[in-house]
């Protein structure tokens, strides 16, 4: 009692008037005798806790030196520029500190998501009071030294960033871009049956779209197999200058809406720090028990009614506990306090004041020692070792990540003894794998989809697991299951979300999705794909399995969906990520799409862009074939050439990439062939699109004499491309033979309903790829004249039929590769 | 009432199981003697007319002839590929009907969203119905010849998509990606206080984020200033695979989120049609009377209390009126009856003559005369003229666009006596013409934001109106306004949708954003894209407003944001869209940002995206010599360069585009110019990106001539760029000096806190460029050795500096160009 009774707690109002003179004072807090479960040496313990945290994290945002003011704070220790938000940190260290305490009496397992943005200050504040800190990181040990480089590192050149991020000690959720944070709580959970995540959710990010929709996340979240998520509405009321909606709507509007959401949501509300402290204990305890309640009477077998779980909604004071009034404005409790409360602490006397006052407010020297270690009292109430908040493992998902059990692809794979002889769906031929993938990963592994995994093809999962679903279900409802392996939400933000928050903690998936509308998400994959750069330069960080992408019903074959989902752009937005983390396939059929995605599922922190068409096409490779050629990524098909010596150079290289390209291209080279038997033609195809890049940009990149090999340097080259054309010459164009790459993709050019018409309104048809060969053959151009008039009459013939009778031309529709040998 | 009474209404048993040994039989329906407000001849009337829609509908969807059915049903009557979704059909043309009844009684000026995807046969319905689809389109009369276009047409080559598009009468929306009605629909209201949106929300689309925080829209509707909306929530209970997830929670669950949402529902829910028009008639009669209601109190002057705005929650079956069964499974009602019911009519004789009885279960007989016209007590259920929800001009905002009243810019301008010889922030210095624009244009002209309106500088603004907000006014908020002309909602999807709205109504607006987070609208923005790109393919549609972003707080200037807010990679995806829709432009400074967005507020049907920092930046440009650079869009800075004779190419070329790379191409040419003083050295600004590619890829494009003129044709060119730099490879690879083309820009590169810090990790900065000058240019590589390793040496300089000090060396922070005549 001693102990706890040293870390004081109330702040008298002399402590506060002894600022003098200055014209801005931090408002006195007081430990009051508040009514509650709290002990009163608990609740000093708590506040203590609480006090250290926001000390530490003011500290961060403003000091350089001299961290305990163990001398009179000048000019020289604040930092040159204020940088970090102080706004939501208060309360994310409440939560914390309150989650420790249930924690240590529950034993209990449990991770931590800050969603507000630039609240970092607050988990480095709690790691390092946790030991984690210094433990990750041995030149910041828990000392006054360690403080000082924790506080001179905050958001400084060479430093950490100012919010949440790979490098803080427990997340496994970025603060920068808002809105993802009760997914990822919700991805965590999912198959960790004894996990609790505490998500603080900002009432700022609560208004974004995918936050908006993820509180539907409870009806994917099974009571029996799931861990918890508890949210916690932080309802600190404001954003960078304006208030929030929830915070202005009337109470019981926000309650009815988080019970429309299905939850039941418990209100602490206040600005006493006692009181919260009581209110907060209480809330969390009910919550936990009612979780505990939930999860046991699920798990004893009474299934059926989808529960209410509690949230929490916690209305305190944006930058709650810091200067009330500053140059007279309102600070604390208003937008003011959302970033620095004090700009000018530096350089204005008085700020500067006030800032000590407010640091000293405190009361650091009960909280740290002579050393600057944190007393006793306040380690007392760290967890024990990976029970830490900021040292759980689940957390660091790479420390956990466990391999695939995987069948072998080939066995999977489709008899092909002529190219092009029989036709597969291709991505129901991988369904079949991923079904047996995810029958051998039970706890593992799930598959995402929104709304179209059957349409996708990928049904074949089904007969194994069904959709996960906790809501009701109708009669005529099929495939719903309570612990279904496939989760389905028509929110492709949901389906990244919760998969990326599945990975971060050390599973595995596929995100399956329409090839127009994973753009929805580009924001999101870029945010993931800066977490896998930055995490893998943090020495702590474990690589985690890498986020799968399986794109079908893609630009070529949206016959009377049209215009509006027609767009290959996402390749584009991956390719501007860090070479090292991102991949992009575009498997031509159905066993280059089985090796494909066998190489996908057993890599690594990457990001894997699977491009494959689920209608019924062309198989072109045998399984042996395909393992060889899409381990090359890149090759020449010898038998689809003609008089092509690898020795020297052909008259003319077709190149495709992507499935349709590639049929294209092969009725092009059968044309040639018939017609021009003389021609030296070359045909090249690009399953690993990264091939095409330098060596030197990306570690998958031909050297420049290999891709000279393939394409020549000089000769030209039609390249038929799944996706927008000028995304090849990104590319190759430092390429020798690049003035020669001619390229064929997709344009913006409305719609149609008929596959052959989509590509000749983008002049990727075989007929035009004949066309082109001739006009950029020299001798061709004379030579083959009547073949070129012949081509361009198909062209128009193939049109015309298809206006009159809705469907293509029975001889292209019907075409097959013509092996001679058959 | 003979006339009515003609109309029928009841299929009576025997017409259903005349369809003989069919083993699937279409389910009779019956127009009993429900109670409710409409009278015997109303509800038929009524019915009727959905009837018709439905006939319509389903005639879209199967028929390439015999569009009465005055023949037996044949195979070649149906087409060969079934497309467009059933589904959601009955349900929209139910609220169609209804709308008409209220807009008849009530001359009320109102428009139409379908939300649901691919649901166009029954607007297109509607509108032929109507007489509108036979005035926009002559070769479709409303005759059984039109009728056997319309069919025909329909997700047909050469025809129209199966959703609603620009070329649906009456449609602003687009119903291929999900998630956008119910922001197109307050859009449309926001300023129009006599109009009424009837907006039908998909449950599937509901999951979507940006419609789960759509709902929000209605604390940004002024009931004195604005329109009303009236969300129909379509519950049919599935989307294509699975149930919807609003479908399977309890009702009172549903309720208590609408509750929740602020709005007061309204239940309609049956599947007997006679009782749902009546319960249909009473939802829309009461929220129509309630939105009078509230609008006449808040326009009587009482503000305050925001009000409880209606919504209908409609729950029929899923492809209501198809057949209950086929081939043994359950169609009506369930997820097998959202697209095709009948996959195999042509083909299958049993599944055909189903066809045929559904067809004639709506008794076409009764609804069309003997020329295929709608019989009159059909025609007489059409409101007049533009009253009509097919007709209404706001529909087609082009129509109603009014010229924006704007200030002269010049008057707003920044004097530069010299260049760079005194610092704006860009966006400020817009933001005050901005100002003025709004209060200028006080009904025509909206700024969106997510709560960036201040952090982008466009404060002053707010000097003219407040934000608007219709929740609580705490005691503490600033600037908020129950009038006000800013929306700022933390959620880019509400910012991006509610403009979209606004522009497809004929208005004008401006959304600014940080850079990096414009990536959460990209999908948006391509549906967007390919809407302007569509419409102005449809004749009878007029040129809107364009889409103007300005994009700020951008990729360059992240100092503690950091990694996570780093990314211009939206860039890329606006250029990927068709060249006559995107403008992209990067104004170095204030006055050529005036001088751009001046021209962008002039502009039609473009989307045009500004990039501009916020930062203490030089002035460069008068306001005359900026009026002259934005016109030419890229030119030759000759008081920057350095013996650079117009007539003869120069030894390098330092070429730059956006602010500041444009600030450290002048310190580089700086230091050249002091060191070099031989060298002959040529500055470009570019800040009209488009100019870059080809004249004949973008309408913007330079002939080759003139980008010879500018870029020379074979001296080494450093282009300093403010993105991803191989977009600029991408524009200019078929330019003749590509191959001397040097780029720097932003690599995905991990974070640092200071300006210079950031330039330098990108090798952006000055020194670095001096360095790529002297290495590029051989005459320089021995001759100016030394001054390269000063280079070197600057650089591990400046960086120590900043590592120590945390800001910038003060001798670049403090840079200024070295004006000789000053």
């Amino acid at each position: 009692m001693t102990q706890m009774a040293s870390l004081g707690g109330d702040t008298s109002a002399d402590n506060v008037e002894s600022g003098g003179g200055a014209t801005i004072a931090p408002r006195a807090y007081r430990l009051a005798e508040a009514p509650g479960p709290l002990e009163r040496a608990e609740l000093e313990a708590i506040d203590a806790w609480w006090r250290a945290a926001n000390y530490l994290a003011v500290g961060q945002i403003y000091l350089m030196s001299n961290p305990l003011l163990r001398e009179p704070l000048e000019p020289e220790h604040i930092k040159p520029r204020l940088l970090g938000h102080f706004g939501t940190v208060p309360g994310l260290n409440l939560v914390w500190a309150h989650a420790n305490r249930a924690i240590r009496q529950r034993d209990s397992n449990a991770v931590f998501v800050a969603g507000p943005g630039h609240g970092g200050p607050g988990p480095n504040a709690c790691a390092w009071l946790e030991g984690t800190y210094s433990e990750l990181y041995s030149h910041i040990p828990r000392d006054a030294d360690g403080m000082g480089a924790l506080f001179a590192q905050f958001s400084f050149p060479g430093g950490v960033p100012s919010h949440c991020a790979p490098e803080t000690p427990g997340s496994f959720h970025e603060g920068g871009e808002l809105g993802y944070s009760l997914l990822h709580a919700f991805g965590a959970a999912l198959d960790n049956p004894d996990l609790t995540v505490f998500c603080v959710v900002g009432d700022g990010e609560a208004e974004t779209g995918p936050l908006a929709t993820s509180w539907h996340a409870n009806k994917f979240l099974s009571p029996v197999r799931d861990g918890a998520v508890l949210p916690i509405l932080a309802l600190n009321q404001y954003k960078i200058a304006n208030p929030t909606i929830l915070a202005r709507i009337p109470e019981s509007e926000l309650l009815t809406l988080m019970r429309g959401y299905g939850y039941e949501p418990i209100v602490v509300a206040g600005s006493d720090p006692a009181n919260v402290h009581q209110e907060m204990a209480i809330a969390v305890d009910t919550a936990l028990d009612r979780i505990a309640e939930i999860q046991s009477t699920a798990r004893a077998g009474t299934d059926g009614v989808r529960p209410s779980w509690p949230m929490i909604v916690l209305r305190t004071p944006k930058g709650w506990t810091c200067p009330p009034v500053v140059d007279g404005d309102p600070v604390e409790g208003t937008f003011r306090a959302h970033q620095v409360p004090l700009a000018a602490a530096r350089t204005n006397d008085g700020h500067r004041a006030v800032l000590e006052q407010w640091l000293r407010s405190y009361q650091p020297e009960q909280l740290f020692d002579e050393s600057g270690r944190p007393v006793s009292a306040l380690r007392e109430l760290v967890p024990d070792g990976d029970r830490r908040l900021s040292a759980n493992p689940i957390a660091n998902g790479g420390m956990l990540v466990r391999d695939l059990r995987l069948p072998d692809w080939r066995s999977y794979g489709v008899e092909v003894r002529e190219p092009g002889a029989t036709q597969h769906e291709a991505t129901r031929v991988l369904g079949a794998w991923l079904r047996d993938v995810t029958a051998r990963n039970a706890d593992n592994f799930l598959t995402f989809a929104p709304d179209e995994l059957a349409s996708n093809r990928l049904q074949d999962i089904l007969q194994v697991t069904g959709r996960n679903w906790q809501a009701e279900i109708g009669e005529f409802d099929v495939d719903l299951d309570r612990t279904g392996r496939v989760i389905e939400v028509l929110s492709e933000h949901m389906c990244q979300g919760l998969l990326e928050g599945y990975l971060l903690t050390g599973r595995h998936g596929v995100f399956t999705c329409y090839e127009a509308f994973i753009h929805i998400i580009d924001a999101m994959f870029n945010q993931h794909a800066k977490w896998l750069d930055a995490s893998a330069a943090v020495p702590w960080r474990q690589p985690i399995a890498s986020l799968n992408y399986l794109l079908s019903s893609h630009v070529w074959r949206q016959d009377h969906n049209g215009f509006t989902h027609q767009d290959p752009g996402f390749l584009d937005v991956v390719l501007n990520k860090k070479p090292s983390i991102v991949r992009v396939y575009l498997p031509p059929d159905a066993n280059t799409l089985l090796s494909t995605y066998d190489h996908c599922l057993r890599s690594r922190h990457y990001v894997n862009v699977v491009v494959a068409g689920k209608q019924p096409q062309a198989d072109w490779l045998s399984v042996s074939d395909a393992a060889v050629h899409c381990a090359r990524g890149a090759g020449i098909w010898g038998w689809a050439g003609q008089n092509d010596d690898p020795g020297t150079a052909p008259d003319v290289v077709l190149a495709c990439a992507g499935d349709v390209p590639t049929l294209e291209t092969l009725a092009a080279a059968a044309i040639l062939r018939a017609r021009l038997p003389e021609l030296r033609l070359r045909v090249v195809n690009v399953v690993d699109l990264m091939r095409l890049q330098p060596s030197d940009e990306h570690p998958h990149g031909l050297s420049d004499s290999e891709f000279d090999t393939l394409f020549t340097r000089d000769r030209p080259v039609i390249f038929a491309f799944h996706g927008y054309p000028w995304l090849i010459h990104r590319l190759t164009y430092q390429r020798t033979n690049h003035s020669e790459l001619h390229v064929r993709g997709y344009k913006e050019k409305g719609t149609t309903t008929t596959p052959f018409d989509m590509v000749m309104l983008n002049d990727l048809d075989r007929y035009h790829l004949v066309m082109d060969v001739i006009d950029r053959v020299p001798t061709l151009r004379e030579k083959a004249a009547g073949l070129r008039q012949e081509m361009v009459d198909a062209r128009w013939n193939a049109r015309a039929w298809t206006r009159e009778h809705g469907e293509d031309l029975p001889a292209v529709a019907n075409w097959t590769w013509p092996n001679l040998s058959l």
